[in-house]
């Protein structure tokens, strides 16, 4: 007590018997397994969301609607925070019509004793929040193919978005559940109708985060609505969405979405397994594709750049193909695993020319160029897109991607 | 030049006759003095706006559709950006559909050269992001009535949102027009059928923005589409929307808007005018009224803070009345002109109590209590009602708001 009336100094951990409202399951485990109905339908197909204002996500057509994504357009965007009607989707077999009233989360396996939280009891436990960006494992991964893709940044790399995330600490749950000293990795599954599932390391639990409102508001349902698990720096499709189980386990899964999916070919027939860590990454979007430029002279250089492993360190510009590069300015404040805005003045003569953007992260991570990124994998492996960028400019001011 | 193909360094201003797009008016000032047709009806009224899951913001009845104020229902939500459409709408005579292409920004007065800003020329423009709070002066007014307001945090304090805004520092427009050395005032003249009217020091230039984005998004309508002034920490209404002119003075135009409204009586007869810094002041939002604890034991008490003069420094939460008080942990980034979000764990023993939050800013300034608060003022006068607020608790857990 740090004053009267009951008041705790404010690091005291709410532990287990006091916010816990986690309900000791003993023998009854089996009622987080058994399948809600609606896990056993396709869910809701892609949707185009939009804030009124014109602007929509990056709807493509699909063969199959349970399956694909929708992107954000970011280079209609500013700032660092996306709307949340506008954060894109991946969806494994549909966006499930979760009734939260009979939604929970069973934390079980390798645990001193299996628990199970109900969306209401976790309403109640400390709230955490942070600002994070979200990015697919294959974010941006057109740019393996032998072409670069003529369309929008945002059409390229909108596999992004960064919210106001809030939620309850996952160790605070760990910590009640009693972790074995025997578990290294836990297994997420998700309430869709793909039973989404996905095997993370212990390692990541301290900052992950069982997020359940996004920029202030309860999720949408195509952001895990009633719960989503959030790890923050890592690829979008291990913070599993419509969480439901987390299995505590001495080694992975091996699931189907790991195994499948997710994991990343070299070209001796090697891969990268739980490759999980997004990379330092930055991208132009003004001006970029579909962004002409209208008039010689001096214009600002904007973009955004991120990483997963902690602050952008800095961003580097080059105007001249690669030749010669300056640090451009980061916006305030720069949180670590969240989108930074940076822009740089240029002065465009009306030469043609070639821009591209470089970050460094916190680590000294150096955003690779494209030749140096793909000749870490085999032909074709399309995940951790992380390469160096570029957009040509024309002496009319036409914007193409080009490969530089 | 920092590297090839124009780089300008990070910190170069893009000065006029460069990114500069603002029409020189010459003998044509009055182009942008007539009244477009927006302005000769009453807008749109007060809407509920909501993002699609159920939370809406807090409409009244009003006797007249085109003057009032809807409100953020901030205990419903969580962290610190409000999404664009729960943001709170204050009208003097409703929302203008303004025509983008048809609307500009005359900057005249006291200038070397007036200047006409089309919302194209704006989004040309060097952009300046950050995150701010906006509170309406009259925020919390009901803390002036004799009997405390029964009624949500929301419902008294929701008056403010808080949103990434993007746009042009107001400083680059104005080093273009030439600021005359006499100026020391800027009147703000908003393209709303009230033509809202505020008159601005000079002083406040420097971190004062011409906003074009929320939240990554264009403005919406209610918050001033195309353009909206935006003054860091200041009372909301000076931040006039559907901004169409800057005219600067040497003097202030004492307009009706800040004649009317918008000054504070004090008891002497003597009033406080264009008080425009908003004070240093936290509210708790959980458990707060219409959230009614469940049972005793463990909780976090949680809630906002935020100083119009820069950072929150502390808050402090006293669960006894006001007779002991300890620090709440602040979420982190805490930012100049944010909200802040604060949390403090409480083991509620049953026993009635009532819990109270007071902020204490970077400046030293600290929340007043209610009765010194309005030891300042006359009877009645509700702007800057900055004073701490109490909540009462039960032994049935039943919450209710009082003066304490």
């Amino acid at each position: 007590m740090v004053a009267g009336g009951g008041l705790l100094h404010r690091r005291t951990l709410l532990a287990a018997g006091a916010a816990s409202a986690g309900a000791l399951l003993g023998g009854a485990a089996e009622v987080g397994t058994r399948s809600p109905a609606w896990m056993l339908t396709p869910g809701a197909p892609l949707s185009r969301g939009g804030s009124g204002d014109g602007i929509t996500r990056l709807v493509p057509d699909l063969p199959f609607a349970g399956s694909g994504s929708s992107r954000t357009p970011i280079d209609l965007l500013a700032g660092t925070i996306t709307p949340s009607a506008l954060h894109f989707e991946r969806h494994h077999n549909g966006v499930p019509a979760i009734d939260a009233d009979r939604h929970a989360l069973l934390i079980h396996g390798l645990v001193r004793r299996p628990l199970l939280f109900r969306y209401d009891d976790l309403l109640r436990y400390p709230r955490h929040t942070r600002t994070l960006f979200i990015e697919c494992s294959g974010n941006s991964g057109s740019i393996a193919a032998p072409e670069p893709e003529q369309a929008s940044a945002g059409q390229i790399n909108g596999l992004l978005s960064c919210s106001e995330w809030s939620g309850v600490l996952l160790s605070t749950l760990l910590d009640e559940a009693g972790v074995d000293p025997a578990a290294r990795w836990m297994q997420a599954e998700g309430a869709d109708a793909a039973a989404m599932t996905r095997s993370i390391p212990l390692s990541l639990r301290d900052d992950a985060m069982i997020a359940l409102l996004q920029n202030g508001a309860p999720l949408r349902p195509e952001q895990g609505y009633p719960m989503r698990l959030l790890l923050p720096g890592v690829e979008g499709n291990a913070s599993v969405k419509w969480l439901r189980r987390l299995r505590l386990l001495a080694a992975p899964a091996f699931s189907r979405d790991e195994t499948s999916k997710y994991t990343d070919l070299h070209a001796d027939g090697t891969a990268d397994a739980f490759s999980l860590r997004m990379g330092a990454k930055s991208i132009i979007l003004r001006p970029s594709f579909g962004h002409d430029l209208r008039a010689r002279g001096a214009i600002e250089i904007s973009g955004l750049a991120w990483s997963g492993r902690g602050r952008v360190r800095s961003v580097a510009v080059s105007a001249d193909g690669g030749r010669s590069w300056a640090d451009a300015a980061l916006d305030r404040p720069v949180l670590p695993q969240a989108l930074t805005a940076w822009r740089i003045p240029w002065r465009w003569s009306g030469a043609p020319t070639t821009l591209m953007s470089r970050a460094t992260d916190e680590t000294g991570a150096v955003q690779p160029t494209r030749a140096a990124w793909r000749a870490r994998y085999a032909p074709g492996q399309r995940y951790h897109a992380n390469a160096v960028q570029s957009w040509a400019v024309d002496s009319r001011g036409r914007i193409t991607h080009v490969y530089a």
